[in-house]
């Protein structure tokens, strides 16, 4: 859990990590223990606010789930919650004047990077985070876009054709998700090679030793993720890709060929800008303080700052 | 040439065509003898609105080409234009308390059909007009998005792989436009068969009459239309979708596979609807005059309606 207070203006004023307890069985708590845990950060950083002379005024929290803003509840398979009232529930713990806002953890990163990141100043961006799974935060006329919580679903999208696409977590064949994600550069090295690698870490360590396999299993995420930034560009024409998650850390091994495959296939489209996300694994979590601010913002006029 | 006058509420207070001079040599006057054409329309009409008891407070001028919103002025291939400032000639004919708003012809026929046609009521939606080429008006967050002009392009992006993919005027191969726009299919069908055909109805026809070579090409269309709105509903995650233009005349034919066929394929999205747009030719004419009202409306305070 990655947790922190920020002030109005963005400025991180501490920032810490804590576990997660566990929710699933035999030896998880379920549902209510990851609660409780959540509960008791947001009450001891508020209590630690307060301790150094601030006032918590709104509170982000960013999962890994299916959100439904209106009733303020969080479904996450992972955590065990079914329509689980979060909002209700920091409320009720910090009390009912605070501003609690729910988001999607990469639209939160995207409005991270946008505002104090690698997209800062533009009004029509994407960040694209390359991690265990693929999605991606659209930025359409200088906001996220959201689509009720359905947008941006581009690791969802089909890259590979024909026989060479396999099946997709999400019921789907050949989304760029099952080529270009860290887990699929892993998976499918070991499933060319017979070998069990650390991650897609391993996979790029061996890339830059001239393994052959490595090389193979590279070139075909890279070739579905210049398929995915083309069309992007070709439909929303973003001025800035920002690619973020831990492919990333590849740096130019991953962004030059990028940058040169798009470059190639584009005509008549605007080239956007491809570069590396900013914010790293922070992203989510500034951006969930962010969201919540904008909140105060538009719920009390005036007085903003603390 | 369509042209109208509309009132502020997008009542269509007059509707007529005109025809346009040819601008290319040797029988045309050049792009002069088309702006000359416009300019008289646009008197003309503002004389007439007056006969009328009104006044004509802004103009929308939609054109097939690339528009400088900021500088007003426009550049068309066909029309023989660079560059030229055509609301400034406007604006000279006129007078200069005359708003003019120069508009791209899909997006102005997509917030037609937002404001009055097929998408009234949504806020995430798509017009795709299929017709010679395809080009789509996106709805996001209930505003029309332009990429600066650049973005929608959903009929350049490749939808046809491998062998098959044809090269398209655009410079990009495989792109929706190539085998689903009403000229794909005429120009696919001749190809096939050697035989020359009247355009994209005689091949609706031969459907219907059960030619054998015309459901080739019909399915091979629906199936890269099938993709592009699956792919479209992954990404943005429209509530509706309108198809446009020629082909839509249709109908069902059309319509029922491409619902059948996107509720086939979509596992987590969510399922949009699939109609058909409602202003026909209309649409683009009407589109020009309420963006050219809404300019009334952000520039000048209270009295909008004449």
């Amino acid at each position: 859990m990655k947790c922190g207070l920020v002030a109005a203006d963005g400025a991180v004023l501490h920032r810490e990590t804590r576990s997660t307890p566990r929710a699933l069985p035999p030896s998880g708590g379920g549902g209510r223990a990851v609660l409780d845990a959540l509960l008791e950060t947001v009450v001891e950083l508020s209590q630690k606010a307060a301790a150094d002379g601030h006032r918590v005024r709104a509170v982000g929290v960013v999962v890994p789930g299916i959100i439904d803003a209106e009733q303020g509840t969080v479904s996450a398979e992972n955590l065990l919650w079914v329509n689980t009232p979060v909002r209700a529930e920091i409320q009720a713990a910090l009390g009912p004047d605070h501003q609690v806002h729910l988001a999607h953890d990469v639209r939160a990163g995207g409005y991270a990077e946008l505002r104090q990141g690698a997209l800062r100043g533009t009004t029509n961006s994407l960040f694209l985070p390359l991690g265990t799974g693929i999605a991606a935060a659209m930025v359409v006329d200088g906001s996220l876009v959201s689509g009720d919580g359905y947008a941006g679903e581009l690791g969802h999208t089909r890259f590979v054709h024909g026989e060479a696409a396999e099946l997709c977590a999400c019921g789907q064949y050949g989304c760029l998700e099952t080529v270009a994600s860290a887990a699929a550069l892993a998976r499918r090295y070991g499933a060319r090679t017979g070998r069990v690698v650390d991650g897609a870490r391993e996979v790029l360590e061996l890339l830059a030793e001239g393994d052959a396999d490595a090389a193979i299993v590279w070139d075909e995420a890279l070739t579905a993720l210049i398929d995915a930034l083309v069309l992007y560009t070709t439909l929303v024409a973003p001025t800035r890709i920002a690619i973020g998650g831990g492919l990333v850390g590849a740096g130019e091994t991953l962004l030059a060929p990028l940058r040169a495959g798009v470059h190639e296939r584009l005509t008549f489209q605007r080239e956007p800008e491809i570069v590396a996300a900013e914010l790293g694994e922070e992203a989510g979590c500034l951006g969930a303080a962010l969201l919540a601010w904008d909140r105060v913002t538009v719920d009390e006029s005036g007085e903003q700052t603390e």
